[in-house]
């Protein structure tokens, strides 16, 4: 805590104005005493991208009129400052920032507007706190390159878990110890949709449900197929493993084909299923999967219910080591994006 | 990954040659490639020091030649190097060295020889990794002071939990966060002993197999009467919080008056005993306590069992984040103590 030091401006640049930003801008309204007394920092938002384009403004815009300008219903071509014609991805020429925060929607095709945006600001030398996956995903390594060539740093503990900071604790906690393994619940949805098989719902509506609080999406398929589940197992291994696959070194099986009724076996049994990521070291090798599985209905991994999600880690030190987190509300996410940005800025500009 | 830069050399000094250290040079030992190799460290032993007195050498001693002292049943005044009539607390005096590694016992009457060779080492701008509570108890506030003025660190996340990143999560995780409240086990003894009193064992004999397997001391009141979880409360408190008290404000009952009897009436109500920590926010103050308390036998808390410690934590943003490790091996502390050391290394030298 740096009192006695002259407070760092961190100009910032927002790709993506839905949930997760607007959440980041609602924790920096909050906290923006803590910020500046606790970490020395103010965060200036000089620029703005959404579907209908960019906008960016040389003093920068004040967190309450993006806010605003959502709940209203507009979009950035509303905003003063707006660009037309200019891609998302190419905010970049038009500002001088520190950070880029890719909050983007996940496409996992192209990874485009964030993965291209991401790759222009690290180019700048800016650096980046992403809580898109889908970026990581397709071009995990390039973009580590891209940072350290140009000394930017790149973080993005929010595409994993949420708020729990499993990538975190493995990078900064974890160091010169072997993982021996792990498996986890990585996605709330499914873990929601399986309590209510339990309940005795049926998967159709569980799966409205999950849409109608706003976790799951109009197309649920990336989470009920096992493939949002398997893109943060994914960027687990590349962040603390020498793993040098793709995303299809994965096997991925989905939880469509549970029913109520394996659900009541299991539960005979003393167990629960879930949808697990697991990791196993096999001498040089790690097998990956995503799987529903059965789990003893009072270990860790069987007592993750609802819209909790969690990890338990083998490894040769830190013999198990066991984390979950409680989030219902998408604001877990954006805290995670401001740890990010608040962990990346104290130390660098 | 800095693979292209020089290596660091980082010259420490260990006071205290018992089960933390002697963990730290084994793993040391284990770990010299990777912490070459990823961190661009390179380790060097300068100075020792236990019950016998100090030994320091110019170009260090190996890792090896410790072990084997200690394994031997020798002490430190059998070690070249070795200073005759020098006090622990001034082997800071003796050598020129970056880092002091406290792991000395734990003396919470005056916190030394640990208290005075930490405050000699930061005086010098040395920084210090600890794994002894009671300088922190004691002193935590001269400490830090002492550290920012001669701009060394200070880093004890073994103190807390052994290898569970409590005090990381907190300092590094969650910024800007808002605590509500925590509660959690923090002595795996007590939890050990309650669970024997659970399978119908006598408390004696319980404490006797803590004993036995090296995890209670020869007087293990310091864990039975609930001080060292009282420690831990304090030093999470003082980390994260603006808790300006003492231990005193702690309000703490052990579980000694606990019987079996008392055990098979919270059963019969799905209830176990746990020795629990609780922090809860009231106001402008802090209600603090240790105490045996009755909870959920299927909760997170009631949950963590035998050798584990654990801790779940209520935040303004992060809702619930519960996390456990279970250890039984020591050297999960001594683990702890190597990612301080690495942690503090890394950026600073």
């Amino acid at each position: 805590m740096n009192d006695h030091t002259s407070i760092q401006k961190i100009r910032i640049v927002l790709v993506g104005l839905g949930t997760v930003n607007i959440g980041v801008l609602k924790i920096l309204i909050e906290k923006k005493v803590i910020i500046a007394k606790n970490y020395n920092l103010e965060i200036h938002v000089m620029g703005v991208a959404d579907s209908s384009g960019i906008a960016v403004k040389e003093n920068g815009y004040t967190y309450e009129e993006l806010i605003h300008l959502k709940s209203n219903g507009n979009k950035v071509n509303q905003l003063e400052g707006y660009l037309s014609g200019v891609s998302i991805e190419q905010i970049t020429n038009h500002i001088k920032a520190d950070v880029l925060i890719d909050g983007s929607p996940v496409n996992l095709k192209t990874g485009n507007p964030g993965l291209q945006a991401i790759r222009n600001a690290l180019d700048k030398g800016w650096s980046v706190v992403s809580a898109n996956k889908a970026p990581l995903v397709l071009a995990y390594d390039e973009l580590h390159q891209l940072a350290k060539k140009h000394s930017g740093k790149l973080a993005y503990s929010a595409t994993v878990c949420g708020g729990l900071p499993v990538i975190n604790i493995l990078q900064r906690d974890l160091q010169a110890t072997n993982l021996i393994g792990f498996k986890g619940i990585f996605n709330a949805t499914t873990n929601f949709i399986l309590e209510a098989l339990e309940k005795d719902g049926s998967f159709d509506d569980a799966v409205k449900e999950a849409q109608r609080l706003g976790a799951a999406e109009t197309d649920p398929s990336l989470d009920i197929d096992g493939y949002d589940t398997a893109n943060k197992l994914y960027i687990i291994m590349k962040s603390f493993t020498e793993f040098s696959g793709t995303i299809s070194d994965i096997q991925i099986e989905g939880i469509r084909a549970i029913t109520s009724e394996d659900i009541k076996q299991a539960a005979i049994q003393n167990k629960r299923i879930k949808l697990l990521a697991v990791a196993e070291k096999k001498a040089d090798t790690w097998s990956l999967l995503v799987r529903p599985t059965k789990v003893e209905a009072s270990s860790f991994i069987g007592n993750c219910d609802g819209w909790e999600m969690g990890i338990e880690l083998q490894t040769d030190y830190y013999e198990e080591l066991s984390m979950k987190i409680y989030e219902e509300d998408p604001i877990t996410t954006s805290a995670a994006v401001v740890r990010d940005l608040i962990n990346i800025s104290k130390k660098s500009f």
